[in-house]
Parts: structure tokens; C-alpha cells; sequence
């Protein structure tokens, strides 16, 4: 079966139908047959000059952070600003839990019932390379669909900041008012990847909330991600991340979060750094997949699944240097030199 | 030509044969020749029942904290105790330069003229796999000679901190009396590895080492490294990173700064930590060579050397998805699956 079909209904199909093709195309995509895989290339490669167009913002935060109100509010708002917004997630819990608490429509509830509004929950199956591949592939989807906004959610769990972070043009972290909470976000490297630091929850305790934001600045500035207030001027062309408060359960401050977001993305299409972020991206995810097939198929070779246990034991108690393990590993496997 | 003289010469030789067995052996493990690294693999084998009773210490901090003065007047100090002692070098940037600005001896002239200190630089080609893989087998060789406490030195560029813990018992961050100096450890993720931090230049400011030592142990303390004081005694027989103030210029706090490696290592041994941080290193070290040589290995082949460029390009210019280059590419080296 050729997926061009699927492709026209993408494309050009009535809302009905559009949404029947991306659901049918999504699907395609996250299938493991072999046959589908093919399909699936043919798919991709076909929609890909038909993408590029919306904005994709990648929004991460712990769990009870606010994500799911905070995105029902965004979205509501950028649909009665006339756009179509799509919702996706990436959330590396799933493929032991085999559910997934992003991307939960209930969660959503006026949102997900719009018909500008396209919500899909997290890949659940396979590692976390493999889940944001199928998310970075969804995205393209919603892009051909003509989707204006793509909002990507994640979780602090794990890695998978960086893999939202690696397939979005923005990425927003949002951090509760609590001390400490900042610290956490520079730990994971996670502050180091925010083009924009939301405090939500800020209506529960104003002070806390305007203390986290001093604190959060002075540390971007001490990390040297942010830029000394009195020297701005010299270098407008360029972003340096911002610390807004808002709350997502009363509404209040989404209007400036989307002035916020509506101004980098100005600036970064400006610079030119919004192309070749873009660009990098895509490198960068072409390498990841090579290192994630080249794993696998060492993995998967029958000579080192017979030696793999013994030598791994024998590493690990020291009658093996690692390095002559791996060597001979490799060489038994005849993929490595 | 078999490695087994140069085994003995490891092991039984006397001082001057000792040392130039040392060096040969160092030099042989560093050859990039495939006769050669047969060879060093034989060797490799053969002292490794040898290794493992030296103390691993990793001592790391930015271009001018004073590591070369205090890994001095440590050596000098842990000699004056009657033990032997290797000062071996991780240094990524020396691949560059062609130079190494670590181990450098003769920023330690009173060490490296001692009879009971061996000093090696950084190996200076590869990339900081390589780089960390050369040192980690020089660390056998001094081991096997019978250094009782190998100190691996690193700067803090990239990577390195992280291969350079990632072969130690202990891993040491120097640190200076500035503020946001701890900030920067903890974005880069090293604050994380330490299981001692040391605020070195305590003699020029006492008071703003004081405020550091402070701000670096409520940082831990927020980040959950380091135990509640009031409740250290549930969990005695586990480590919690310290934070100590030292001159090395002056040789002030050198003793202190062993009693608490001592007092690790104590803990480590006797709770079986060290034994399974060792066997982890070793399984780890195996893994991240595998990849190395499936990457490499793929970057040779020749279909992926005719292909790539074009593939590439065409990834970055929106024109084929990364995942369907990465499959394509992965088939025509018929490496991946």
C-alpha cells in the first residue's frame, strides 16, 4: 500500500478526514513492521517540504508542576488568537508504565474537545531515543496538517528534557516557587537548555514566587546565560533568557508568556539562529539514530550475545581489561575495528 | 617480541629498571600500531592481577586553582609517610595544543625528582576517550610497580571531569573563594561527582573562603548530596561530601585533606562501595570503547564515506528525514540494522 493517499488527506483533506489521516499516518509511523518502517520513510520523506511552517515549543517542568493546566490555558488562548495548535509529549515513564500521564486528554479537557486542537499522548514503547524519534516524527505530521503552534511536554525525568529540547525551537521550563527547585534544574543541565523560565502557582504566594525569580536570575547571570541588565544594548540582536511568573490555573500572565515566546521567535528568525538550530537538530537526531542502530545491531549479533555475559563478568572482576574486552567483542562481532 | 621482560621488569625490577620498564610500557600501551597494541593487550592481561591494591584519586578544578601546587605539596606529604605515589593526567586540550599544560613536571620540581614519585603528562593525541583510555592503563602499569596512590589530575574542560571520576575511587573539585565558582560546577554537572570539595587560596581571603564553603554546603544540601547534619548518625556507615579550606601554596589543611580521603576510603572499603564503583568503571569503560569502535568503524566504511556528505546536507536543508538517512545509512554499511 503506498502511504500517498494518506498524505492528500493530510494535506488537502476536509477536517474529518484530516484528522482520520493523521491519526492513520502517526500510527504508520510508531509501527514496528519492517513493511510499515518502509511505508513510513516513503511517508515522511513525501510530507517533509510540506513542514517547517509552525512554531514548535517545548515545555518541561516536574510532575505537579502545572503542565497540563498551564498548556489547556496557552492553547485556549492561541486558539482565540486564530491558531491551530497541536499537543505532544515525550515521556520516557510510559514504556514502564505502559500508560502516559502527558499528553492525557482528561487532563485537558476544554482543549482537547476543540477542533483547532490536536492532542496526542507519549509514544509508549521502546527507550527514550525511540520515543522521541516517534514524537519528532508526529510533529512533522501536525506540521503538513498545517498546524500553527506544536507544543511538546515533557517531564523532568531522565534525559528527556534534552530530547524535547533538541527537537523544539523554544524551550520553556517551568519551576514551582520553592527554594531549591532551581538549583535542582542547573544539576540536570536542564536551566542551561531554557530559553525561558516560567514560575507558575505564582497567585498561591506572591513573595515566594518574586524571590524564586530574583534567585533564578541571579543564577543565570552567575551562569552567565543571562545578560547584565546595563549592557543590553549592545547586543540586542541576540535572546538571553527571561524569568516570568504566572498562574495557569487563573489565566493570569499567559497573554505576557505568549509576548515573550512572539518576541524570541522574532529575534531568532532575524539572527538566523532559528534555521540553524533547526538544522543542527536534525544532524544531531541523524547521529543519535546511527549510534542507537549501531548499538543495537552489536547487541543483536549472535557472537556477542555467546561471549557478552562471561566477558562482562570478567570485567568486572578485573581478570579482563575493559579495553581488550571491547576490542575482541568487536572484532568478533566484525563491526567495530 | 613478547611483553612478559617488561612485566618483570614491572614488577620485580629494581628502582632504575623499574622506572624504565615504566616508561616503556606506558609508551607501548600509547602505540596506536596493531602489532603494538596486540602486545598491550597481552600485557595488559597479564598485569592486571597485579593492580588494584593503589588508592585512585581524582583531583579536578579550572585553569588556575593551584592543582599543580597542591597535588605537590600532597605528594610530598603522602612520600613523607613512607608511601609511593603516581601523578598521572587527563587533559583534552592537549590534543589540540600538542602540549600538555598538566603533569607538567616542572610545575612540580620537588616531586618529580623524587625516587617515590613517577609523574606522566597527559597523552596528547585522540580524542577524551582516547585520551582517558591511555590513562587508565597507565594507572595498571603504576599500579602493578607498587604506587600505593595514584592521584589523576584533570582540568576542568569538557568532559573530562567525567572520564577522569569515572577511573578514580574518589573524585576531588578543587574549587576557588568565588562566588557562582559552585554554580558553574553544578551546571556543568561535576559538583555531582564530588565526593570532597576543596577551596583552595584560603590563605588570601579567609572570610570569602568561608562564605564558599558555606554556600557550596547548603548547595549540596538542596541538591540531597549532602546528609542533614542533625540526622548523620541513621546513616554512618555512608559518605557525605565534605567541603574542606586549604592553602596548598602554604601547605596548610594537606593533612586534613588526607585524613578525610582516609576516612573515605575506610567507609568505602567497609560498606563494599569501592569494590562495586571499581566493577561498574571497568563495565563502563568496556561500553564506552564498543561505541567508540562502532562509531568509528562506521565513519570508515566506505559506502558511508560515499554517502554521507550528500546525506548530510540533505538532513540539514529539510530535504530527506534524519531518520530515514540514519536507516539508509545504517543498511549501505550494512553495520546497523
Amino acid at each position: 500500500m503506498s502511504s500517498l493517499p494518506l498524505l492528500d488527506g493530510l494535506l488537502h483533506g476536509s477536517a474529518t478526514v484530516q484528522r482520520r489521516a493523521m491519526a492513520k499516518a502517526i500510527t504508520l509511523l510508531e509501527s514496528t513492521r519492517a513493511d510499515h518502517r518502509a511505508q513510513a520513510d516513503e511517508l515522511l520523506t513525501a510530507l517533509l517540504p510540506h513542514t517547517g511552517r509552525a512554531f514548535r515549543l517545548g515545555i518541561s517542568g516536574v510532575p505537579g508542576v502545572g503542565k497540563s493546566t498551564f498548556i489547556e490555558a496557552l492553547g485556549l488562548f492561541l486558539i482565540g488568537q486564530g491558531l491551530r495548535v497541536a499537543v505532544l509529549a515525550v515521556d520516557p515513564s510510559s514504556t514502564v508504565s505502559g500508560g502516559s500521564i502527558l499528553g492525557d486528554k482528561t487532563r485537558m479537557e476544554h482543549l482537547s474537545v476543540h477542533p483547532s486542537a490536536y492532542i496526542r499522548p507519549s509514544p509508549s514503547s521502546g527507550t527514550l531515543g525511540g520515543v522521541a524519534e516517534k514524537t519528532r516524527e508526529a510533529m512533522l505530521v501536525c506540521e503538513a496538517a498545517g498546524y500553527d503552534v506544536v507544543i511538546v511536554e515533557t517531564v523532568g525525568v531522565g534525559q528527556s528534557e534534552t530530547s524535547v529540547s533538541g527537537m523544539t525551537d523554544m524551550f520553556v521550563l517551568m519551576q514551582l516557587p520553592n527554594a531549591g527547585d532551581d538549583l535542582q534544574a542547573i544539576k540536570k543541565g536542564v536551566m542551561e537548555l531554557a530559553d525561558l523560565v516560567v514560575i507558575n502557582k505564582a497567585d498561591i504566594d506572591v513573595n515566594a514566587a518574586t524571590r524564586a525569580q530574583a534567585q533564578i536570575m541571579s543564577s543565570l547571570r552567575l551562569l552567565g546565560l543571562h545578560g547584565n541588565p546595563e549592557h543590553a544594548h549592545h547586543d540586542e540582536a541576540l535572546w538571553h533568557p527571561q524569568v516570568i511568573q504566572l498562574s495557569a490555573l487563573l489565566g493570569q500572565g499567559v497573554d505576557r508568556f505568549w509576548g515573550s515566546v512572539s518576541e524570541f521567535r522574532r529575534l531568532q528568525t532575524a539572527n538566523g539562529r532559528l534555521n540553524s538550530r533547526r538544522q543542527n537538530q536534525a544532524q544531531a537526531w541523524m547521529w543519535e539514530r546511527i549510534d542507537a542502530g549501531l548499538k543495537q545491531a552489536f547487541r543483536a549479533h549472535p557472537q556477542v550475545q555467546h561471549l557478552l555475559p562471561q566477558f562482562t563478568q570478567d570485567v568486572a572482576l578485573g581478570r579482563l581489561p575493559a579495553s581488550t574486552a571491547a576490542r575482541q567483542l568487536l572484532s568478533a562481532s566484525r563491526l567495530g575495528s
